[in-house]
């Protein structure tokens, strides 16, 4: 029997490598500013190489999201792959202590766990180089009945779409959660990412996804226009729920003709942004499940994204929805 | 032909896994608040299902000096066993992205490369529970002319008498120093440490180890004395320099008769004090190795240490001399 939960969040399950660097490495390695690239195992080795010391942490984006989701005191459950190696053997111990129902096991054989290169510049942005390792591993096998159940919402990242079986376990995703009446949110990722997929992520948001997270390039990339002005005209012409996260402008929650303008906190000092969306995504869903207004979702997606920018890595640890109430 | 450094370390390699907790948790795993335990590997198991969502980054006393001394411009070796395992890798990297010359391969079969599960409570007070591992696969045959080569300063740490051939690679560390007139010091690890082996650090301090890093507590467990008080008339028996770090009470630089005292930085918030004793050292080692006199090492110690306390882990990742020269 599947544990009930909330949120179920089905991605790439990563380990992110964190270190901090400047421009010169960033060029070095031929790695655009605030990229994400996906990369084989022996650029991965050259990379790491390169790096200076660095932290082991967690990460993926939805894994991140439903770290924080459970971390916010939701009940979450998790779909993604990892190898039965150390990498894996953190992954998957940071989501149980957390409480997360863990439903993919770790694979005896192939690939190892992935691994995220996370190079943080000195004004706290963030470049990735990404192998995906286990994660590409994932197949349509792990998306049941069983294992997806039946929570409120299933997540999906856009991320999924890049691994061979991904659009087709994603589909089984979506068709499940159909069937059971469930909620399906998709994160966009990144606008790479959405260029890649677009016309995949297009059809999915007309048919079968319910809510869609994306920052401004992503959302401009899906939509394929030229600038955000453009964006929300077009947004009428859909029945999804849009949340877009603007960064220093702050969010906007976009369904039907409801928009909703949530302004950013301003922070003195960003240390880095990885996880900025993903915190979003999680605090927004936590208040979403608890059948809280739109505008107050905003307001707890931006204070919690607002946390995970002023510290390393994207997880927060300490209680932040205590620190919220309090605030 | 064996690299030309300043500075050798021998000391058990690891990495150390952190988490926040509260006192609750250390009772209920039966910790000692502050104090360092050697588990098994059952019970690291146990100690870590335990554990919250947790950061991993290179850890181990003695390398966690040799790391900040390379970091801080200082040529640097190291001598200590890690598993050709995931964490192997990531300890080897964090060494050899510093420039430090790892002179012990990982090994290809036994144990896994040790961890410590560093358990860090609200006030910064670290409680370690360590499993050795791979470490304690350490031998006298990885203690030779060529791996130990001719350095300024040969680094011990306490902790290396706890594996099975600790007690016989130390003397042996000692006796090729002397032959090629090498300054040996001791890092005295944790009073815990200090009284499994009293006897053995005694007669070490009184014919091989030059110079003894302790804190308050290992140096009263040293001389078998009641305070702190007691431990400064008794010094002037020794030919040895003693570096005596008190926590906020500053350190104590003690040759003989020549005595220094070195007051502590304010600091507004401690948020772990793991490595604070180690990066004293590495940055005292950094100024004697450059014939800086006694006085400028302990200001030199005493500045890095503080810099360490403020952040999370126990190696620092910035250019603290950098800011050291502009203060």
């Amino acid at each position: 029997m599947t544990n009930q939960v909330q949120l179920l969040g089905i991605s790439n399950a990563i380990v992110d490598i964190l270190a901090h660097v400047d421009d010169d490495f960033l060029n070095e390695v031929g790695a655009p500013r605030g990229s994400m690239t996906l990369i084989d195992e022996q650029r991965a080795h050259e990379i790491y190489d390169k790096m200076g010391p660095a932290t082991e942490m967690s990460g993926g984006s939805v894994a991140n999201t439903i770290a924080g989701f459970a971390n916010l005191g939701g009940s979450a459950a998790y779909i993604g792959r990892v190898s039965a190696d150390q990498l894996g053997e953190i992954f998957v111990h940071d989501m149980r202590a957390l409480g997360v129902d863990v439903r993919t096991s770790p694979a005896a054989n192939g690939l190892p766990t992935a691994r995220c290169h996370v190079l943080i510049s000195e004004d706290g942005q963030r470049t990735m180089q990404t192998y995906l390792g286990a994660c590409t591993e994932l197949s349509t096998a792990d998306i049941t009945e069983q294992t997806v159940g039946t929570p409120k919402v299933v997540l999906l990242e856009g991320y999924i779409w890049d691994i061979p079986e991904g659009p087709a376990l994603a589909k089984r995703a979506m068709q499940i959660a159909r069937q059971n009446n469930l909620t399906v949110a998709l994160s966009l990722s990144d606008s790479y990412c959405v260029e890649r997929h677009q016309s995949a992520f297009f059809e999915a948001v007309k048919d079968g996804v319910d809510i869609v997270f994306a920052d401004e390039d992503e959302i401009i990339a899906l939509l394929k226009k030229q600038s955000f002005d453009e964006v929300l005209p077009a947004l009428s012409d859909f029945d999804n729920l849009f949340v877009l996260t603007r960064s220093q402008q702050g969010s906007v929650i976009v369904q039907n003709d409801n928009t909703i303008y949530q302004e950013a906190i301003k922070v003195d000092k960003v240390v880095d942004t990885t996880g900025a969306g993903d915190a979003y995504t999680a605090a927004f869903l936590y208040g979403w499940t608890a059948d809280q207004p739109l505008a107050e979702c905003a307001r707890l997606g931006t204070w919690c994204a607002t946390q995970v920018i002023q510290q390393l890595g994207g997880r927060v640890e300490k209680d932040i929805l205590y620190d919220y109430r309090k605030a």
